[in-house]
């Protein structure tokens, strides 16, 4: 996946576009941050909205689309041409009925019908080149994995529809003396989960994760001896909600795949200072 | 304390500072909006605005002042006129030496320095004004008596200085078929709690609760055979916070005593609206 670090967020999202690339977007266009992506029915929307209010560490709310309208993005933040579209420049996609996972695709345009609403979430990937900038390359890089990521059992705080959802979080090993410089770099990117929610193998005690080496999406971890797990929202989070919420969502969900986000034309140093 | 309950803000604004009314405020200027008070070191303001902000439900951060000047406050939209004296106007005020608490007063203006930042946070008072007109006279207010407030083991997602700090709650005791009406009258008050965070008897238990009938702040319940508890974030937090830190918070800290909350001049119907 590093073979993208250098490639412009507009041309790498023509490459997703065009179904050539579908992976993981750990690490490309290095510079530039990242969103996850989750799609619903539009009565659902307010409800929505007001979940990541009360939970912006898991769920930090970037912007939205009007119902129907995958190509239109109500921000020019993060966007600097109209040349997006939510429904094609995501690697891959996961399409849920019902709470259930009924597939997986490299694009949904099909699927986006009017009553449609997406929303963006903001990416811990977005932090990343500014830890290894600082000496704190996340092992999933050079490992050149994606991030390993966990369910968990902290609730969120519930809002309309969406109550008794849990937090999902991703996790990077490091020193535990490393772990103020770590806290202190991420704190700055409040629009993309900011600082850690927890760390430590107390801290996953805590969160109710049972089994780090074998994460709930995201690829595999390697720990060193020296070193401790350290957790952060992660924007996974809402695709959760909806599975937790099952019937009582009606009609079709979307979502971007776990670790196959939009690149965004914002860079890393500009949504830290948002 | 319903006397007061047509009493003007300002007015009883004035009381407090004179020392008149030292108690507490449920149910006084029925129509008006309360806040919660923390007064913290300048060092750890930064770190608490990014708590507030990663933990809404029960942190709504309204406004601040500078260092050094408790008349000051930034915000137009809480207060008409410049007549608000945050170390004087609360009935009531705590004073906090290394997180243990070491005094109750009714003025702090003596204690507030130079050094020293005041947040108000929103309090769950303003919409009990709400639920009444709809028929669901919060119990407390009945029995004219304070609410009740618990110390919780849920976590607030950390930031900065703060970490392993708990959520604060206050308990309304609603029917079961009352829920979703309570819920959606309080979600518009998202400066203020907003929705109810758990509930039920199994909400008691996720939250750590061990003894609804002995509160650790404010009156004891009266919950009858029919009813749930319901329970919402409560600007009690910061404190908690505070005290859960101990020794790591250097200096004075100054807070409002529970239950005894600043009257603000915006009205519950206008801070919903916000």
């Amino acid at each position: 996946m590093t073979t993208y670090s250098t490639t412009s967020p507009e041309e790498f999202r023509l490459l997703c576009r065009k179904g050539e690339f579908t992976g993981d977007t750990a690490g490309a266009c290095a510079e530039y941050a990242q969103a996850n992506l989750i799609v619903l029915p539009k009565k659902y929307a307010n409800d929505f909205v007001s979940l990541c209010y009360r939970n912006s560490a898991p769920c930090p709310l970037l912007c939205r689309t009007p119902a129907g309208n995958p190509k239109k993005v109500n921000s020019t933040k993060f966007f600097k041409s109209t040349e997006v579209d939510l429904s094609t420049d995501f690697p891959s996609y996961c399409v849920y009925e019902k709470g259930i996972l009924k597939e997986t695709t490299t694009s949904i345009s099909s699927i986006w019908s009017e009553n449609h609403v997406g929303f963006l979430i903001g990416c811990s990937y977005s932090f990343e080149n500014d830890l290894a900038r600082n000496g704190l390359i996340p092992r999933h890089q050079t490992l050149n994995r994606g991030v390993p990521v966990y369910k968990t059992s902290k609730y969120l705080d519930p809002a309309g529809i969406f109550s008794k959802c849990t937090y999902v979080v991703s996790m990077r090993p490091y020193k535990k003396s490393e772990l103020e410089k770590v806290r202190s770099i991420t704190r700055k990117f409040e629009e993309t989960h900011g600082e850690p929610v927890d760390w430590g193998y107390d801290g996953a005690e805590r969160l109710g994760i049972r089994d780090l080496m074998h994460p709930d999406f995201g690829d595999r971890p390697e720990i060193h001896e020296d070193e401790i797990p350290v957790f952060w929202g992660c924007g996974v989070t809402p695709q959760l909600c909806v599975m937790q919420m099952g019937d009582a969502i009606e009609g079709t969900v979307m979502s971007h795949k776990t670790g196959s986000m939009l690149v965004m034309d914002i860079t890393g140093d500009n949504i830290k200072n948002l």
